[in-house]
């Protein structure tokens, strides 16, 4: 099952589009069609060698002086700020460190501190689990009310209940679907109802432009691992907008955040700026390999990330449609309203998922029946996506997607 | 200043303990006596190999597919029970992950909940400052009653609050003294008035036995990074008692804890077992470079790693006293009372501190004026013990540490 007038096109495409293929600065099997950076992004090719390096000469040769000579000590700022521009973020608000789930349950806590007479918080109800359990948990323990609804609800809730909503919490894309929610819009109507608008950007960050300033954003949480490249586990990152830093008081208080950490003092006093959401000592040859990892997204503006991206994921759908069309497409269809993923439902999902990567193409599956191929686009393809829709045609011709196959502890 | 009869004393001690001796394990510079392992511990020589596995093979090979194939999901659990017999505790109470500021808000948290009805939380005023800062915001935030009381005392605050004290957070060992603290003893008197102990081992585990399940402690947290020898920034462990993870609640919830964590349920619902302790994503390059470093747990169990650390430091301090008599001995003189680090006070304590290192013997300075230096034992050997001693002698004879020196970032 091949197509001449898709593989024409996509070579045109390629062509069109080769200023902005970043393959060589990634390391990659040359036997896959790796479609599941949006879950564990690639490794960039010069990242194993700064990491060899750090544990090496940093870790066995400094030792604990690699502190001060290696300033290990400022790597949550100093990855923060070179992950700004990435994030649309002016200097002084972004701090790498912890995990999403930690950064998003302080994020969340302190905006609660800063809306305090408010009883109301928004989230999603398809907001990846972890971002609900975090969200109903404060919740819970603070006898507030969680009012459930889609981000296209948001706007509706935030002006039936203005007075009453503390903060909108929402995923920037829909990590299922691939769904791209309105930020700006959705958080202008947060700042209408004097809410404020908390975004995870996992998947977004990295993928598209997010212009956390430019729409006055007031906090964002995202992972490390996805479009940004960090590796397995990268710490994530967090943004406080300056004007709300000089109140930033989240649950949990480290004495890497304190204005003074040496001093040993027995009460916390908060650092000036964004340093306050530091804790204890970062995870540092995972902070240290995302660090490097930064280094793609200086070789590509998210800009043209972006551009190449919604080429390839336009061409993706349409191969789809063309060769698999058992597939149901889950995602708009409209450049606007699209991440950098596209996911289809099929009753089979799971086998069809398993039989691609059977066939060398990775995906991955979402319950209950989602077919979920993420699109990183800088080391990706046209001929990629033409490769997978092919594949995918193939095994669903061939029945592949129906023999058992046992789930693997991770799905 | 040289001294023949300690010489020959260090050469009769490092002879009588050859056998614990595991400086080839380790890849250290040549021109450097370490005592800094309690703040970082040092490089095991096949880490740095492990961790270019890691990257190269595991990531850079395998991909989102190493979660299953190389058994990356399993690996909080799996290192745990690595770390388990190095805390003397039985299978399943052990789990690696987030950092110690993370891990001691997460216990302290689920303590309270396991003590609804009493409110007061007894701490130690000296303890690491995240410590004070974690159990004084969670005390805060639910409107509890803190009481600071030396480990000393903590019996006595038991025994006259008894109805009311809910758990007793701890430091196992004094992070600037070096005194251990009656863990047994206090555990005890918590269990007689209903409370439950939370020992923070950071400064013990790995250097001396612990024996958690045989002195029925409730929970414990400890970092990787100091005498584990996980790097920097290793993710840090927690110990759940088998008889408290049924009801293990803690504030933050994450799906990796979840009971079905690819069901992707909207509903927390926790895992059995300690894996309810999870979040998100662990810091996957961290966490196998502690897991390798484990291994050298294996060549040496913890009971004949005191041995040596107790020779050591028991002789370390001589020296001083002999050598060096201007420093004025904190840590406690007796065995039983002394952790694995030996710190004095010194009104120039900065000075001596920076002075030795430009002499290649790195320590630390902990405010105000202590001098501390940390004896992790597989590493170290009674010669490097005289030959701290012999240097601190010479640059307090010569002046040195009154020389003004710039205070780096880090101290």
């Amino acid at each position: 099952m091949t197509s001449a007038p898709l593989a024409a096109a996509a070579a045109r495409l390629d062509a069109d589009h080769a200023a902005s293929d970043l393959r060589e600065l990634f390391l990659l099997p040359d036997d896959v069609v790796y479609l599941d950076g949006n879950s564990l992004g690639a490794l960039p090719r010069h990242v194993p060698d700064v990491v060899a390096r750090a544990v090496l000469e940093d870790w066995g040769g400094e030792l604990v002086r690699a502190w001060n000579s290696r300033e290990w000590w400022r790597a949550p700022e100093r990855v923060g700020e070179r992950l700004a521009p990435v994030l649309g973020a002016g200097t002084g608000q972004v701090l790498v460190g912890d995990s999403t789930t930690v950064q998003l349950h302080q994020t969340v806590s302190a905006a609660l501190r800063l809306r305090p007479d408010r009883r109301v918080v928004v989230t999603d109800p398809g907001a990846f689990p972890t971002d609900l359990y975090v969200v109903s948990g404060l919740v819970e323990a603070r006898g507030l009310e969680l009012v459930l609804a889609s981000p296209a609800e948001v706007p509706a809730v935030l002006a039936e209940r203005a007075a009453e909503v503390a903060v909108v919490v929402l995923q920037h894309v829909d990590h299922r679907t691939g769904e791209l929610w309105d930020l700006p819009g959705i958080t202008e109507a947060a700042h209408t109802a004097g809410a404020l608008a908390l975004w995870d950007l996992s998947h977004s960050a990295g993928a598209l432009p997010v212009d956390l300033d430019a729409h006055e954003v007031d906090l964002a949480v995202g992972c490390g691992y996805k479009y940004l490249n960090g590796g397995p586990g990268a710490p994530a990152y967090v943004y406080v907008a300056r004007r709300h830093q000089a109140a930033y008081t989240p649950d949990l208080r480290g004495w890497h955040g304190h204005a003074e950490p040496f001093a040993m003092s027995p009460t916390w006093r908060p650092a000036e700026g964004v340093r306050r959401a530091r804790l204890g000592s970062p995870p540092l040859l995972s902070m240290l390999a995302l660090e490097a990892a930064l280094d793609v997204q200086d070789a590509l503006p998210v800009a043209r990330v972006r551009e190449r991206s919604l080429s390839l994921t336009r061409f993706l759908r349409a191969c789809v449609d063309e060769l698999a069309p058992g597939l149901v497409p889950l995602t708009p269809e409209a450049d606007e309203q699209r991440g950098s993923q596209v996911a289809w439902s099929h009753p089979a999902a799971w086998g069809v998922v398993h039989a691609l990567a059977a066939r060398g193409v990775i995906g991955d599956f979402r319950e209950p029946d989602v077919v979920r191929l993420g699109v990183a686009a800088p080391y990706l393809t046209h001929a990629d996506m033409l490769t997978a829709a092919t594949r995918l045609g193939e095994l669903l011709d061939a029945g592949e997607h129906l023999a058992g196959r046992p789930r693997p502890l991770v799905t």
